[in-house]
């Protein structure tokens, strides 16, 4: 079967490779739809924290490079254990993290923390850009026939921005002002998993053009961080208080500071963002607002879980507008990564299929 | 009357000074003992945060330097309001915060981020480091005659010690790993908390040997920085999974990295110190333990009442061990703030008084 396949910088080739022969314990998955997301990017450019294994074995996987890419998949079951909750032809979307069960964090604090942790995508053990995946039955999520499956891959990029939103310990976002760094593909996710979730007051600092008219359209102001200061401007909106809460998808100092600046007292500021440089804490905003500062990292079962049912109910209104491109498994070197270097602001997401009439049909 | 006051770097006179006439509403307090605060030995220094009005007076006491210097400290009222809770002669601890009572923060969020806050002892309106002080007597906390008054104005740093534990919303800490990042005056206090709070296992990083002896008499582990692997000890305590909470009570970078890489998973990070430069994250520990960060600031109303209570009953067992040092308050420049500059690690408090006979009772 075909598969994008990372060899290493900016070199991703679509090879041929056997098909996966699903164990007796795993759910065989014909891949329709896979997105390409900022860490696959970071790994491209070799910029930023990087999860493929190189040259040391995955610890569950055993696999290093080349690996197959994509972790954003959804997809219909081919096969299944007799005794799982699967059913061939059956819709599914796929949490694609690999986690060990057997660790301490995995037993008793979360999923997302194993010790072990990878993902199918960038740890081995297959990936979403392919034509099909072997992938343990208890990770795949079955999705009613009403649910756009040409849209169900943007579940797990809105799973990490769910997971994000839990860490604010509240349900409902109608009464707290939010302020969003960065109108990226993670900024948008968490738009629209705030909206889906009660926000009515959502601000979001994006320095590009382009960036800020994609996402004027969802939220209720957009500063330019390089004009603007957001600070002020937050709290010339929320009673000269400030923001209640501080989403960090840019990861870098600037933002960090207007983000610090434009929170309230007892503010909390929330990082989801994968830094390339440690991150330096301005002392007297921290202390004299007595911030609360949380990290973001993926998302566990219960997040993903969350995330799938709020897409069955149809929270995610306008979740389409995410879709930037949606290209064949055949072109994913050149109109997947390099069309996100070349024209990275013109784009939200990418989808790719490695069926060539699903482009017809979706686009 | 005889006062503290602060002329500037390293020059704190002893002068004499008119008594302070309270005003209707306020109750006047003849100082028994007043405590030397490392915020005082910061304006002393003039390293790290400062809090006294240089050139522009403070808003709310309208008065720049010099002041009188001195916000641990305790006394007995001497005169009160006929409406007020007070009856002189009565032993008082007192609350030395001065904050507006009319900005958003002070009538909704907290009186700890007052936009206008300041200290008796640092931002004028009379200071403890004097004979008498002029006072709002709903700061002003009775205290039963059973109560050591020699020891109450250690209520003062205990409180801010209570606030940082407040942050951490678990009333009892029975069941937490705790380290304590710096042994000194705040980490002890904290200690003295923690364990009033039913902590049964706290470490504390030190480097020097005089502050890890005081130490070691209190707490489970004491840690040398400068030799250990303060992550490493941790986690051969706790399992492999390291501590549940930090307290940075020292301020300083290699402290905050040792810290984040002793949290466990979801672990708390809490910042009580005044760092003279900005901290710098060490993202991998951040993002892949999802660390939560808190700064803690001072106290309000409710901490320094339950600090109180707590003292009054007699919950800070040992805590006489925190003065190491009584003085004269003519002596305050020399075997007080000069003291602490050159014999700092033998000191944890040094307690000053006005009354010279208080000394010999004391000592």
């Amino acid at each position: 079967m075909k598969a994008a396949r990372f060899y290493g910088r900016r070199d991703v080739r679509v090879t041929d490779i056997p098909k996966p022969k699903p164990k007796p314990d795993q759910a065989l998955v014909a891949i329709e739809w896979c997105g390409i997301c900022g860490s696959d990017l970071h790994e491209y450019l070799q910029a930023g924290p990087l999860a493929i294994p190189r040259t040391k074995p995955h610890p569950i996987t055993g696999d290093t490079m080349p690996v197959t890419l994509g972790h954003e998949f959804c997809g219909r079951i081919v096969s299944a254990p007799s005794n799982s909750h699967l059913t061939p032809g059956q819709a599914v979307m796929v949490d694609p993290r690999i986690y060990c069960k057997l660790c301490s964090r995995c037993s008793t604090t979360s999923t997302n923390a194993c010790y072990n942790w990878g993902f199918l995508g960038l740890s081995g053990a297959g990936g979403g850009l392919s034509e099909t995946v072997a992938v343990d039955p208890a990770m795949c999520y079955p999705l009613p026939e009403s649910v756009p499956l040409e849209l169900a891959a943007l579940i797990e990029p809105l799973a990490v921005a769910w997971h994000a939103a839990n860490l604010i310990e509240i349900d409902d976002f109608g009464g707290r002002f939010v302020l969003i760094l960065g109108g990226g593909p993670v900024g948008i996710a968490l738009v629209f998993v705030l909206k889906a979730r009660g926000a009515k007051k959502i601000f979001v600092s994006e320095p590009t053009a382009r960036r800020a008219e994609q996402n004027a359209q969802l939220v209720d102001a957009v500063f330019n961080p390089m004009k603007e200061d957001v600070g002020e401007e937050c709290r010339k909106l929320t009673a000269g208080e400030g923001v209640d809460i501080v989403f960090d998808c840019a990861g870098i100092q600037q933002g960090l500071q207007d983000g610090m600046n434009a929170l309230r007292h007892k503010g909390t500021y929330v990082n989801i963002a994968a830094w390339e440089k440690p991150m330096t804490i301005p002392m007297r905003e921290l202390m004299l607002r007595e911030i609360t500062m949380k990290a973001s990292m993926a998302y566990n079962d219960t997040d993903f879980k969350e995330t799938v049912d709020a897409f069955v109910q149809g929270k995610f209104r306008g979740v389409e507008k995410m879709v930037t491109s949606r290209i064949h498994l055949d072109d994913v070197a050149t109109k997947g990564f390099e069309e996100l270097i070349t024209n990275k602001d013109n784009h939200i997401k990418i989808l790719v299929t490695p069926k060539q009439d699903r482009l017809a049909g979706a686009s």
